[in-house]
């Protein structure tokens, strides 16, 4: 029995501050067609797929950010995605802002969720390492306000099977950290999918910025082979709102090596094979790590958040 | 103040079973003497420098290998070494087995020694990953027996305070988990030293052979860029009582860029300046561990050993 998964990494373009949500579901459409026609078990989006990237720009009055969040999930500018999944026969994962009014308090998180052929949602994950600043800091050519926006997940990592699989969820800043890779490792996963939104300009540190790409590939690359998994990143790339961000979207084999990649910085369908068996040669070889790893002598991983000196 | 240490690589071509221990030192102190020659602060040796791989050959009774461990350090054969390196002032650190008598036990390490520039130890590091396996595998080309010839640090990874910086230990496979050098990294390492001997040809999963480069560098640049840090791995290559080895001598950034890398399968010196305080351009900012890190969602990195499922 096979367990091939045709994967469908689905880049978008810019999505600006003018554009709703039914003209970028409709961008999600086109992406899905070109899926089924190409026999895609599955379609990845990017992080916060569904509105421009407005963490970007900071308001005092929080609220006034409301309509960059969902409520619901599927809602009425979604269903026609659902719909459409359903009647293809093809799965997706999805990032959008969420506005949680569930239990009489508010929470917004930053949240990807993997949705099955018959349309029915199978998980979703949040967010878990928010990047960026709390404050408005004026002297940035652009805000990265993500930690104003948006609260850390409590839950960590989780796995779900589905698609034949056992497929984890990260979302953009999550895979520069390979405690994210490794806690989906412990629980056996074997697909993972990650939507981002990555501006070329880093302004803590612009020496970064000529690496991001790089930086992205590295990243992702050591992940699946240090955990001997398929790894998905998706791009929402080009200049959104005068911005311009990566545009590189990759499927990496659990050998680490890149299986397939964008060539364009706009709406892009890049399509791979996964044979989720391919994993077993390295967890069951040198990432053996019932036999191999030493959480013993691991103690700081969890007892320290940063470094301590002696 | 600048904080750059020029450090020397010491790739070693390969040390067959019938070189003594003399001729090995005289190898090593010919690179001593380059280095000193370029300006080096500190030279690193590969793993294991002063014999053969031996873990290539299996014996049924272990003290028949005795001969191939130091039971002191330094020892007659490698005291011209430690006398070079103080009369040059230089610093070094160094691969080898130790078969370690105290306190009435018989343990035998794979280590790796810190040693100043006035030739004190600054520090011995002890392999925490121990690859391979522990019985004869007689239908293996060759054997990776270290589980038999060596014990697992109960230490786990140091950092210490020397040559103006914050130096941290590993050795081989040990580069291959993110843990390594996470532990380090919370312990705000700058330069991370680890020799290697890495066979081309994986008996369990051959697919891994023509990938031996790729994976030696992904995981050092991986860990360099993660935890802010240099990161130096050099290699004992070449062909080795018929067993070729990967050469691939690397100096990484705290960027994950080489900056420096081998071109022969011999000895060979790979010379780098390293300015400690680029570390700060990655600790600072995007991995700020204190700000970013998430250990309340890490439990599974020291709860489990391998992959649970729920």
């Amino acid at each position: 029995m096979t367990r091939t998964l045709r994967v469908g990494a689905a880049q978008l373009g810019p999505i600006q501050r003018s554009d709703d949500r039914a003209s970028v579901v409709s961008r999600l459409i086109v992406l899905l067609r070109e899926a089924a026609d190409a026999g895609c078990d599955l379609v990845a989006y990017p992080e916060l797929a569904l509105t421009t990237f407005f963490p970007r720009w900071f308001v005092d009055d929080i609220t006034e950010a409301d309509h960059w969040y969902e409520t619901a999930m599927p809602n009425e500018h979604t269903q026609p995605l659902f719909d459409e999944a359903r009647r293809l026969g093809v799965g997706f994962c999805l990032g959008y802002a969420l506005l949680d009014r569930d239990g009489g308090t508010e929470n917004r998180w930053n949240v990807q969720s993997l949705v099955d052929r018959d349309g029915s949602i199978v998980g979703t994950f949040r967010k878990v390492h928010i990047p960026g600043h709390e404050a408005h800091e004026p002297d940035r050519p652009f805000q990265h306000a993500e930690r104003y926006y948006f609260e850390p997940s409590p839950l960590g990592f989780g796995v779900w099977e589905a698609f034949g699989g056992r497929i984890g969820m990260m979302i953009c800043n999550d895979r520069r950290w390979p405690e994210s890779y490794r806690e989906m490792g412990l629980q056996d996963v074997e697909l993972i999918l990650c939507g981002y939104n990555t501006p070329l300009h880093y302004a803590p540190d612009p020496s970064q910025d000529v690496l991001q790409g790089f930086h992205n590939a590295l990243v992702a690359q050591s992940g699946a082979y240090q955990n001997g998994t398929f790894v998905v990143v998706v791009a929402k790339g080009g200049v959104e709102e005068g911005v311009d961000s990566l545009s590189d979207t990759l499927v990496v084999a659990p050998s680490g090596e890149i299986l397939a990649r964008s060539s364009t910085s706009g709406d892009e369908l890049v399509v791979a094979d996964c044979d989720l068996d391919w994993c077993r040669q390295y967890r069951d070889t040198l990432f053996d790590m019932h036999r191999y790893r030493r959480p013993e002598v691991y103690t700081r991983l969890t007892s320290q958040r940063g470094p301590q000196l002696d």
